[in-house]
């Protein structure tokens, strides 16, 4: 039996849109997008076709769209290339950041930049307060995540670009997990650059964009040929671009559909969750419709995970980029949560293809696995 | 009807046992990599195959191959990242690298960084000469390519880099052109870092690997999640991965026969080039089988290129990686060869499925053109 899937927050399977969109360029028209012959005009068309789907998607132009291999580049892409325009200041990231951005900025403090991150509530927002203050030391770039991949938690990014670019700084946002499960829209939010990426809004692995407003110059990671407007040396990943276009127009299409049956699904669980004397982080503030993040008082997130695999769920105990890190979360220990409870943590994603079903199983499981750990710990004491 | 495709070097169509090894990945086998339930499990299964399939494709360790998303990537990660644990000092490149590592270098160069690029004589080779001038200077990094992307040309990257190191340099090849056209091992080479590519080899475009010897040390360009032990962050494509993995397999079955079909065809065409009078570029040295590089006095290779797609045939009149830029190939001014008849460069890169017949029809069809485009010429003089 194929197990339950309630992981999308880490991935997402290809739509089945996507995938025969994609096979083509896996097949006959293999062309190289820089080659001036008939394949290679045929796959050039086939790039700018995505681009335009993912300019759509984010309210963006085409000519904002730089295709890169994944959001971990895009948030690099953005971070150091920003810096080496700059001149040495201070960049200002949330304390919830995904690694991808907390460590570029980490390396910027070693190179000269002063690196701030911002407090957040005990719900997981921003915190305005500690913001401002950060705004009153020149600020060259601010990186605030407009939903976080744990909790699912929302900030308030137009409101952080208008202060950022107020204070005269670059602002990006990363946007990998509000795709396709809320609005995104690159001139609303007002940001500088806004990173998407395609894995996790039901496309292929390989394909990311950084949308970025030309006014602000980044040097490229990659240099060589002068793919992506000079911004990204590589040969095109024609497929998964080509993949990333169409999964971006589905998202555009679906996503307020999508949203409210996953937000129904999400509150269904959380009942039985609550039920079972679960705690559940973020669950204050605004947060995406289809991540729940929780915890029960004594049971390690980890054994949990392996628990439920074996009853054919997978979950995940924290984001799947950090699992090779051990110890709490850093998210929920910047929300304040005790770092006995945060071991504890547990995440469910939901996605499209979840059903109400699979929900009450999940939560039967879990009851049953939640009461033998809660035995073997009494007995162990 | 299907074009010729003649353009192999560009890049290469899936072979059929790599597409059938990737499409479960883009199916039910959607994990990522570093989620730790069944799915995340089967992901990574697949991915430490390929990177077993890769390191016996080039004679390395398994615990050598870093998977990135590009030939490119893997170029800039090795310059760029080397150069950051070392004291500024020379970078020494051939004169005809590749722009993605002729662009790092010069990066460099702009930051304290000496750069010499080493000399190539008329038929494409390193000068040993210079190259020996340029390492009396202290020298901490040597990226020679193993095999030229327009001419074919192969250098003797051994020497080069036991040269290298015994200067005491880092040394690195690109030997993305060379897998899979000739014998390509990382002991025998004695280099330090060489990168390879998927699509190259008739693998998935966004997969290409880093062999790094672990004594030297890389600063990741992209940073975030610990992904390939900390040298690349960001979800692994595991699709193309795992196509990267059946390539390299077969590349290594085989080479051999391969190559001396390809060379068969090649000595066909050349044979039919020199009837037609062209001059061959490269053709006194050792090169790849499958490429060859020529050019008629008074016909641009842009004309040519495209009056040959027009009729059906699919070539390069460079590589495709430079083919926005204009002017004539920089590889071809180093080798000595005239700017006017570096203008009339065409590249023919022979594949697995092409046939002498298809050899033939080409001949026939570049006389047809290259008697008509001498006629306009003579009518405008």
């Amino acid at each position: 039996m194929e197990p339950v899937y309630f992981d999308h927050n880490a991935t997402t399977p290809l739509d089945e849109r996507v995938r025969e969109a994609m096979l083509p360029y896996l097949g006959q028209e293999f062309g190289n997008a820089s080659s001036r012959h008939a394949l290679g005009t045929r796959a050039r068309k086939a790039v700018d076709r995505a681009r335009e789907q993912v300019a759509e998607a984010v309210g963006a132009q085409p000519s904002q769209v730089v295709f890169v291999s994944g959001g971990s580049e895009a948030n690099n892409l953005f971070i150091k290339g920003a810096a080496a325009f700059l001149k040495a200041s201070q960049i200002v990231v949330s304390a919830i950041e995904h690694p991808c951005v907390a460590k570029p900025a980490q390396e910027l403090a070693r190179q000269g930049w002063s690196l701030h991150r911002i407090a957040v509530d005990e719900s997981g927002r921003v915190d305005f307060g500690d913001y401002e203050t950060a705004l009153a030391r020149p600020t060259g770039i601010v990186s605030v995540m407009l939903a976080n991949n744990e909790t699912g938690v929302v900030q308030d990014v137009a409101r952080i670009a208008a202060r950022g670019r107020a204070a005269g700084a670059w602002v990006h946002t990363d946007a990998v997990q509000a795709l396709g499960k809320m609005q995104v829209d690159f001139r609303e939010l007002n940001v500088h650059a806004l990173t998407v990426s395609a894995h996790k809004v039901y496309g292929p692995k390989g394909a990311a964009a950084l949308v970025l407003d030309k006014r602000v110059s980044v040097k490229s990671l990659i240099s060589g040929g002068g793919h992506e407007g000079g911004l990204r040396a590589g040969t095109e990943n024609v497929p998964a671009i080509v993949g990333m276009g169409v999964a971006c127009e589905l998202a555009r299409a679906r996503w307020r559909e999508d949203a409210q049956r996953l937000a129904e699904l999400r509150d269904r669980l959380e009942r039985g969750l609550a039920a079972l004397g679960a705690a559940i982080f973020g669950r204050g503030a605004p947060r995406l419709p289809n991540t729940s993040y929780f915890a029960f008082e004594g049971i390690e997130g980890e054994t949990l995970v392996i628990e439920l695999d074996r009853r054919g769920f997978c979950v995940a105990s924290g984001s799947a980029c950090s699992s090779l890190k051990t110890g709490p979360s850093d998210v929920l220990l910047a929300m304040g949560v005790a770092p006995e409870l945060a071991r504890g943590a547990v995440r469910v994603s939901l996605g499209r293809a979840n059903t109400p079903a699979q929900v009450d199983a999940f939560l039967e499981a879990l009851k049953a696995v939640v009461a033998r750990l809660k035995r073997m710990t009494a007995m162990a004491v």
